[in-house]
């Protein structure tokens, strides 16, 4: 939620004083000046009243308004979702966070299939028709990054901070759905899952996890799932780290232990204290972030609506604290939507802002007890060498006197 | 859900015989062969492989498969969503179903501005970022056209009969929180809401529903709405036919009585038996359509999840019935996803198709009690001249021998 780069004072509501009939149609030819048809030739001396005007016709698909830039700022293996910028909870599908550890690759639908082989009856390969004719399920839910943790300077917005986290309508087929034609052999305890981008990305699933709610998704916010989500289809582990959201799912294999794959040896593993790594640290833990108000806003004097999101890879949100002095006091914030099992869950908590430098922060309960950590609280659990993934602290906006919002670094 | 256009069979699921692991992985090399990465020179000789290609980077924006062809079908005053080929409930906001008067304006946010006025205390006027200030509210609702039917042949998809009505995660301010900064006078009733089109479309909306559900809306699946929704600000009223929730809006008048313009006297009005006229016909009625399968799908003996929507401006959908054998006998099918007030709803009713000649049908029921009467019902009510408002007949698929899906017309 931002009018960021928009220079305008944000209070500019009047009050029109008077009879009110006739001072109102005075203003309403006044005060609709400003709107503009600017798809007018500027020689065309009419008047840029936009009544007086045809508009364009319906088109065979929709546009953005030339007045909205959103862009995701990428990097050669990542992108970030604008959440200052953004409304509600689903995210665009074209703003959906990426990240690549090979690029995105392009996968004729026709030729696409999924092989499931290994501790199985039947092995079997699935066309993605064969996917679309199973039994289908629809869930909201987000999908995170491990990595989703920057700071170290006040200019950052929420999506610098973790704007690696996106929140679809996601439809496909249970995992379990396909794991019972292929006919699970006892002893099978995990999964490889291989995807067919340039870095052959894998994953070992435990079995656990693709019973309960893995699914191969094909579709994301009512079309088909986007090329840099996993085009035709993926993997998606709902409330679990990205990564093993294998997208471009080509293999899945039955086996009776961990794969031992390059990306959970190597790499998301996280340095606990004594020297000690953490592997297979799958679980997104709960987070929140006021998305408004947060840099690059500025904010004026007065009652303002504190917005943000707040989820959990362990389930449903259940309190969000919004303290408005920097940490002294909390209070709750209302949960006003929609509040799902492992999805970007709204808070909102209303503040009268007397004018005063002061921090505000948000802080998560999802319904396993578990608390949003300050980074001190994860710094004295992990050590200072932890790392970079699985950060998820409470994070600070600094609101200075003149209104102007910025990160409060978390060191 | 379908791939038409697309010739390939349906069900290519192949049963791999042999030692499991061996064959496995022969079968990954020869399986993936038809996975292709286009954006090669094709001079490269390199292989199709897309494992042996670095992807494309991560975007600024993100865009749709070149794979997926969606179109919404433009007139010159509308444009139809393909509920046919969409998953889930969200209907993505690019194929949100477009219907306009005088086309699309084209404003610019910062000179937007909502004048309330008329039986109020103190007449005003809301910039976007007032707008945006006030605290806000998010659901998910569906939005439809009041002449949202066609039949007539065959050759008829789910699009072409009742694509008229998308839904998004609309996001903005209740207009009773408006009307209280206002102060509406007692003695009101009706107010006038007027758009900025060339069309300057203006609706009599009843207090009542201003000050239940109505909203000012400036966010539509996680961004602003689009243009052609009404960007950047429109009135919303859930349940209720299209063309009351004025897009681009401008002005809202508080007055005692309806005002009788040009849309509720000469249009949007159905006659009813006995020569009367009915006006002021609001509430989108429950209806529900089959969109797997249906024309132009071609579907194959065996196991078929009959999917589709069902909706009620009225409130929840309580209950849809499904019927494989041309309405001799009805089966309830599952709700399987969220069940919102005034939202398209998915359900699903698994069906074992023999080959035989057959009619599908679905009928939904909402919590008001209310069910989906089919066409010769709602001829026996209104009478044979009843127009083209309000139309939510019971639709049939007829299924052919050779698995092709066809619209049954109504008569």
């Amino acid at each position: 939620m931002s009018d960021s780069g928009n220079e305008r004072k944000i209070s500019r509501r009047k009050l029109l004083l008077g009879g009110a009939a006739t001072a109102a149609v005075v203003l309403v030819k006044s005060s609709f000046g400003k709107i503009v048809q600017t798809s007018l030739p500027e020689s065309s001396g009419v008047t840029a009243d936009p009544t007086k005007i045809l508009g364009a016709f319906p088109a065979e698909i929709g546009t953005r308004s030339s007045f909205e830039k959103l862009v995701k700022k990428p990097s050669f293996t990542s992108s970030r979702t604008p959440l200052q910028a953004l409304y509600g909870t689903i995210t665009p599908s074209d703003l959906h966070f990426e990240r690549h550890h090979a690029g995105v690759p392009l996968i004729e639908p026709d030729g696409y299939e999924l092989l499931i082989h290994g501790l199985v009856d039947k092995p079997m390969v699935f066309s993605l028709a064969d996917l679309k004719r199973f039994p289908s399920v629809t869930r909201i839910a987000f999908l995170e990054c491990s990595g989703n943790f920057r700071t170290g300077k006040m200019e950052m917005s929420p999506q610098d901070i973790c704007g690696l986290t996106s929140q679809s309508e996601w439809t496909g087929v249970m995992l379990s759905t396909l794991l019972r034609e292929v006919g699970v052999r006892s002893g099978a305890g995990w999964l490889l899952a291989e995807g067919s981008d340039a870095a052959v990305m894998t994953r070992s699933i435990p079995l656990r996890k693709a019973l309960d709610d893995a699914m191969i998704v094909y579709a994301q916010n009512g079309e088909a799932i986007r090329p840099e989500q996993g085009y035709p289809a993926r993997l998606f582990l709902p409330g679990w780290e990205g990564n093993t959201s294998i997208k471009w799912i080509r293999r899945i294999e039955v086996g009776d232990q961990a794969y031992m794959t390059r990306e959970e040896t190597s790499k998301y593993t996280e340095e606990v204290k004594g020297g000690k790594i953490r592997q297979f640290s799958f679980d997104m833990d709960a987070r929140s972030i006021i998305t408004y108000p947060a840099y690059p806003e500025r904010v004026e004097r007065g009652w303002i609506e504190i917005r943000g999101i707040a989820w959990s890879g362990r389930g449903k949100i259940v309190q969000v604290d919004v303290s408005t002095d920097a940490g002294k006091n909390w209070y709750t914030a209302s949960l006003p939507g929609l509040i799902l099992d492992k999805a970007h869950t709204q808070f909102k908590y209303l503040w009268y802002w007397d004018g005063g430098e002061t921090e505000i922060l948000s802080r998560a309960t999802d319904e396993t007890g578990y608390v949003q950590p300050t980074m001190q609280q994860l710094i004295a659990a992990r050590g200072e060498s932890m790392g970079g993934y699985h950060l998820n602290p409470v994070t600070a906006w600094y609101v200075q006197r003149d209104g102007q919002v910025f990160h409060r670094p978390e060191r």
